[in-house]
């Protein structure tokens, strides 16, 4: 029976992020892998008050638009730049279909897309799921290497659009910076590609939310409550230009005819609620105690064997071993003293990333991450005297 | 820029029923053209004090399982006689969902997929979506004609699947008998196919839910919330066997990596209440008194100008013009009377369904389906009379 799968199903393997999500749940980890957010710090409260009202609602429980519920998108249109009508806001079931539906919409097969080398995982997937051929760029300190890319169109690279986190990258932890985004942008309008920025860690800079970037007719804004208020709502949003929203529309009726209007009216309620900014200055204060326990951590302990950036916010540290750990092998010795990572490896596209990892501090404590970073050093020791 | 849209987003067109419901949402139109439950029949103070519960748990909040909550996929083993294990029951945002995956999963471009004459609109725009060849078979009182395929097929069909609605078909409203059925898996046995069978409305049969298809190995049964509970909580689900399973969540996990958890949660709790078997049991009264109020009023009306079937339960009634009346004209004068209806043009497939159409007594209550009749008279007499 396994014959009737499509040439697509049996050529999808399952992600290795997940695997590794899986191993990394064992009971008595410490897991630096994940990107889930600390549930502790989930407005549960306010949430479950919010909740019984937005469902005693009929109208919430009915069928709902596909664009997504009106007053969401009228919300955030009122609290953008990047948009000006309701009409160039979609709300997705996550970002994730958001990655998804860009791709059904703007890929066909054998399609040039570019993406930073490494990018998140989820996005390569979505792309590649589609028949893009994937186009990496470096990714530096300052954020996809704009200029490089600015040669490589020279040289007859034409790309359907280019894909940027832009704040806090995942998996590097970088910030793209606006020399960069405006020279970006620049590219775009001058040879008619798309720019998709998918921006879920933009309020968790560790000095406030950092800013959005602005209106551009060749920009398409990503945004998700994931980060901020609660995964499990899988409520996104994505901004962007009408001619290419009502093609996402049309493909999205298809796909799930709208997200759950729950979801929706709690997280309309929640990012409009007069308690959320005070929220999200927690989190932001959350996310500086955490990065600078992990990266204080991982000094003390790894020393000058272990090159570690500061993001300036977001989930993720990159780090990379000075000593040419093969950082494959390390997760092994890792899981062995209950302490788990994401090796670069996982990430990269044609970029060699052996000896990086990324380790998150958005789960563990700030005491976890510290004892977290003890195992990884035992770990390390471990397999270095092996 | 609309060149950067791919082929596929190219050929896709608004769907017709989409268009509809937007004309039928006018103020003072009642609409027998939706497949919107009856909003008063939603259990909304049983559902508000159930999200309130659910929403003040973290674990409902973090990001959860591509397959579905365990909790839910539990449940539904313990009451299903399809699937004998969770690794059975995949969670999808609604039925639409399970459609888009399995269009995704099973259809190479150029596959035949097997529906019937006429079918539901949002099953046929997944599998066109991906290609398909749709091979459409007459669908009489007894369901889908499973000689005429037995006979497609002797005569070299080979179908990757077999769409049916096998209880109060949409849009006929016709249940497949279970000599067709037992024949139909039988046939899909002994030709290596897949029997997708898309069952939402089972339970909303005037006499009691209708009997669950047994479990079979070429069976894949796709089950919603949506009509018995809320359809804004998109939570259905599909069982079906693992190898195909596999094959879903995989794709699932980049499509939108998992349902609301806060949906699957709310849905979760009040199939399993003690009051759900109580608020099923309305439903059907509820459905029977508005059957009988539409097909009633329509004999009365309309006599024998109109040949009208009398589902044993659903939504839908499917009703032919004998006098060669065009229902996409009299939609037209329809709306100007202030009632609207799905003209039967738009379910064909091949058949000539032009004096066809559907009508759905699910919206409205006794007394508007009367006046809507009445109205819908009317409107005929004035297209009889132009």
């Amino acid at each position: 029976m396994h014959s009737l799968l499509s040439t697509r199903a049996r050529q999808q393997t399952t992600s290795a992020i997940r695997d590794l999500l899986e191993q990394a749940q064992r009971p008595g980890i410490i897991s630096l892998a994940g990107g889930l957010p600390d549930p502790s710090l989930f407005p549960t409260d306010r949430l479950a008050d919010i909740a019984a009202e937005v469902a005693g609602d009929a109208d919430v429980l009915q069928y709902g638009l596909t664009a997504g519920q009106m007053g969401l998108r009228e919300h955030i249109v009122a609290t953008t730049t990047a948009a000006s009508s309701t009409n160039e806001v979609l709300v997705t079931t996550g970002s994730q279909q958001a990655l998804h539906l860009l791709s059904s919409v703007l890929i066909d097969p054998g399609d040039q897309v570019v993406v930073g080398d490494p990018d998140y995982l989820g996005a390569l997937q979505a792309f590649r799921g589609s028949g893009a051929e994937l186009v990496p760029v470096t990714i530096d300190a300052d954020g996809l290497d704009v200029a490089a890319l600015s040669s490589r169109i020279t040289a007859g690279l034409r790309p359907t659009f280019v894909y940027v986190v832009p704040h806090f990258h995942n998996p590097t932890g970088v910030t793209l910076t606006d020399t960069r985004l405006t020279a970006l942008l620049e590219l775009a309008e001058q040879n008619g590609f798309l720019v998709v920025l998918d921006d879920p860690y933009r309020d968790l800079g560790v000095a406030g939310a950092a800013d959005e970037p602005a209106h551009h007719a060749n920009a398409v804004h990503l945004r998700s409550v994931s980060k901020v208020l609660a995964p499990g709502l899988r409520v996104g949003w994505m901004i962007g230009p009408e001619w290419l929203l009502e093609a996402v529309e049309r493909t999205k009726q298809s796909a799930d005819l709208h997200t759950s209007t729950i979801s929706q009216a709690i997280a309309h309620a929640a990012i409009s609620a007069d308690w959320f900014p005070d929220h999200l200055a927690g989190l932001q204060a959350a996310t500086r105690e955490k990065r600078d326990a992990l990266i204080g951590a991982l000094v003390d302990r790894l020393g000058e064997r272990l090159t570690v950036n500061r993001p300036g916010g977001g989930m993720f540290v990159w780090a990379t071993f000075a000593d040419g750990t093969d950082t494959n092998e390390l997760l092994d010795a890792a899981l062995d003293h209950n302490v788990a990572f994401v090796p670069g490896a996982a990430f990269a596209v044609a970029a060699d990333a052996r000896t990086s990892l990324r380790l998150s501090w958005a789960t563990a404590t700030p005491e976890q991450l510290t004892e977290a970073v003890g195992r990884l050093h035992a770990a390390h020791a471990a397999l270095v005297s092996a």
